[in-house]
């Protein structure tokens, strides 16, 4: 099983927002975007391992804008660090709306997978190797992330998390 | 616009996983879960203020067991706190296998929603009464949860995050 | 094989009727309702049997009011009675339009469904215990609405429904 | 408004079972066929009228057999009668396994539709006008069928019920 | 395997064009037309031979009429030849504003096909034999529409093609 | 209204093959493909008009893989030229089976599309210019394939093709 480059497992993905994607605002639906973003996500995790893969959790996202019915989502992943039984995935989503020509980032996120045997059991992902400066900070950060994520899943104590709690006693 | 009790907006969703919403290992989608919690927390939110909702974030999400096709999924949701300008809504995924008569709590999340007017400008929701003990201690620690969430979304410091600090500091 | 109480039965399901769901005035297609009402009757179904349940037949369902775009459906089914070989579920639907405030009855219906093993062969069903006055009383009635299924079906001649034919002959 | 033959309303819809359709026995969900169902009697019932039209009610619907996956549904559909203020359609609905080249009677139903201007209020159905014998005899059914669901809706008084009550008190 | 005539292949689909369906203008929307009309051309393909069928190719297809929401399409197909590894199947699409009365020829189109064994292993389909003037037209039009396939897909040399070249050079 | 380069109308979209978009044989569904495929390409012709697009035609598809549940879809789309009222897409689709680390070209086609005001009426669309060789050549290209899109439609003689018709008398 060899490790692979971060940009191995980039992924791009383009969405019409349709009338069967809306709320009764004709707006995109939250869980819509979701859904998509679990997807497109999913994608750059199994380029990772070659596996199939679930999603293990998904990390705080925030809306800030109404994506009307008629923009295009754009979706770009990539997975930023493997954990022995699990891969972080950073996504950055953009709406376009191509008639008012204005474009703007809608959503950052980060969803972990597990990758599985096609029996459904858990298996060891490739290390992931980062190159550019961006890829080598998020994969620096995916280890403070994976502490608020276990702390919040309540399997990790607040003093085993030296990374994240070092952020808090520094400031 | 008069107060409510938590209890008011309690809502229950259930599903089964049909083929429709499996991934190719015949488990339940992470995304169509997500987009079913989407659905169900915001219909407590509307139970709240009688109005149009948007989603505006999504907490930390993990998801612990594979739900099999032909599952059922009880999705419970309740209103925590409401802020001037929104609302936090707790949610209890539980899952069933009614054949092999096992139960498994799935999922627990906290989705904030935005109340619109019907121009899609935000308007103040009712303050929210907690009655129960369980409803008092979240409705506690919604303060705790909407500085993180301020924090991750880059819009507070970490000083200002008195409540969360102190989880930190103290131990 | 236990029997089971009518409680143990009961399931609710909410759904927020979405653009995706209506006709072309906008309000909830009937399809799609009957398609919801199967699934919530279907797992109620389920509770009574832990197994795999297929729709035997649908009893008439008048549709009252338009259901519009927005609106909340809340759908309750229980199963009323069991015959050796198949299982009666009343649900009744009930509408809200949370903003206007206003709250209706959408429809009551019953369906049967049989229970079927895994490669699938009807299977018997446990006995429903009736416990309130309103379980009893739809307990009794499923008597006469399965000879009134039959004779629809032409599986039973008018006078072997003894029970269903007095109905008529007293008044 | 011009009176129309029954043979002016005929619509067939030929559907094929995909996966999206089934239940976790990989059949055919009564729900998903009812939906089917449904759209096909509105399309006969818009020939008749050339209006948006609403599902106003579904008369007693049996599952004979078990539909699967690859097999194709034939669903026929024709006006039968017109009341000043709705229309009953009676459908036919077919199954073929064209693979095992074996073809059976899955369901017969009636659905009665309200006609509705474009500002969703009931208008007037033209006349449907029966020619062959078979068209004849739906037509007159269609009364006794009419007082069931009137007895069945609470709307009628089984005493009123002339033709009906005298398909049991004659037998 | 027996021979079959090209009026055993014939298959009427009939849709309502609902929200689901349309593009941002509020019109049916190609892909979706495109998908219905795949299904519908193979049914009449396993009409043919009896077998899973998959898509082998789509001819040129031309949109000539924005299709809109609450619009009726019928969709009318035959067979009309099969080649060794192959089945041609014409398709032609009717459109209907059943409200303004009017009805139009909205496409009209050829798609391939190839019959699976369950294990997808190519079979090969029965001989298909026109009866009407219109049969046999298009009957023996299959042999150039077949070159014309079959060059675009740089599988054919132009001066192998001598049925579809004899259109060129003779004009 | 200022002309563009081709690569600025490049438009990238993946697809995950989840069951619900498989045959009964558990392969990618034909009208599935075309339906993503029209919604990659209006975004390319979206991306050089700034408005709404309508698809106009769609050119001989073929399909030479099965493409299997799981696998990976990137449809690759470039505006190709434009002409007064329509525009002429590239795609090109390329799968991936990530498990067993084979990727295959599965189609190319071309889509035209036309541009609409927010009203419904075509308008003009932007010049298109071709950057690289490949885009000049399929920019030359465009002028004999809307010749054949005209004569398969019946709008041009074949007489009149001149760029088209060399093609087969030169050979």
């Amino acid at each position: 099983m060899k490790s692979k480059f971060a940009s191995e497992t980039a992924n791009t993905m383009t969405e019409l927002v349709l009338p069967n994607d809306t709320n009764t605002l004709i707006n995109l639906m939250g869980g819509k975007l979701m859904h998509w973003m679990d997807i497109a996500a999913a994608i750059s995790a199994m380029r990772l391992c070659n596996a199939p893969v679930v999603t293990a959790s998904v990390d705080n996202v925030s809306f800030h804008h109404p994506i009307k019915l008629g923009n295009i989502l754009t979706i770009e992943s990539k997975v930023t660090r493997s954990f022995s039984s699990s891969m972080e995935v950073y996504l950055k989503v953009t709406g376009e709306d191509l008639q008012a020509q204005t474009k703007y980032v809608s959503n950052e996120a980060y969803f972990t997978f597990v990758a599985l045997s096609n029996q459904g059991v858990p298996i060891k992902a490739p290390e992931l190797i980062p190159e550019t400066e961006e890829e080598q900070e998020k994969y620096n950060g995916a280890l403070r992330r994976r502490q608020l994520r276990l702390i919040l899943a309540g399997k990790m104590k607040v003093d085993d998390a030296v990374e994240l709690k070092a952020l808090f006693v520094k400031s």
